[in-house]
């Protein structure tokens, strides 16, 4: 049994990561995180860099609290949403944390279509978290 | 803060019903199931009366269990997302569960606008589990 959360350097995206990171250490279940920054045409070098010694930051130091974390690196050129689902199939996750934007006062938000897509495709329980 | 969870006599309103009491009583923290039954022009008496005893039976126990329940029943022909959103604002809750339909092999499933609208309005976390 897992905890899977897939890291983007955003608000939405650290807030997921916060709150996986959380219901690891409160079930003591091992957390999986996809950093699925590499290889998107969303991101830059630079961009992956920063990204990528962000997570660090934010994933050391939790073994030693007792929170066991993997990190995988997906290189696959795939949408996030079939990442994280095969993902959590693979590792047998029992939730799944994501972040949804907050509604701004200016313009209705709809769910993007990768929540969508893992909402209704999980194989287990879906946790979503506002930025 | 409390776990707010909508009940409907469906299968995936029972799994909501089901994994909002399991975190209830991991977090420690009380739960408020609402009815959404009465009242509803979904439901005619004798359907609302059968869900009223299913929930008093799923819920009944949990308090000598240690699990504080309050059961509220709301006819005031509000939209569910509404009442939920309302009662989670009201009782400053950290997590609403929702049940979400299994996607079928025959037919693609979109998320019900009342999901939609929880996920996005919600002013807490939100977890989705599948029927």
């Amino acid at each position: 049994m897992t905890i899977v959360v897939g890291f983007v350097p955003t608000k939405e995206g650290r807030a997921a990561l916060h709150r996986a990171i959380e219901e690891a250490r409160g079930r003591s279940t091992p957390l999986v995180v996809i950093n699925s920054n590499r290889g998107s045409r969303d991101f830059d070098d630079e961009t992956s860099r920063l990204a990528e010694e962000e997570l660090r930051e934010l994933t050391s130091g939790l073994g030693a609290e007792g929170v066991q974390v993997e990190v995988r690196q997906l290189v696959r050129g795939n949408e996030p949403a079939e990442d994280l689902i095969a993902v959590a199939n693979e590792t047998d996750a029992d939730l799944i944390v994501i972040g949804l934007r907050r509604r701004t006062p200016v313009g209705k938000l709809i769910l993007g279509s990768n929540a969508q897509r893992i909402l209704l495709d999980a194989p287990c329980a879906v946790l979503a978290v506002k930025g």
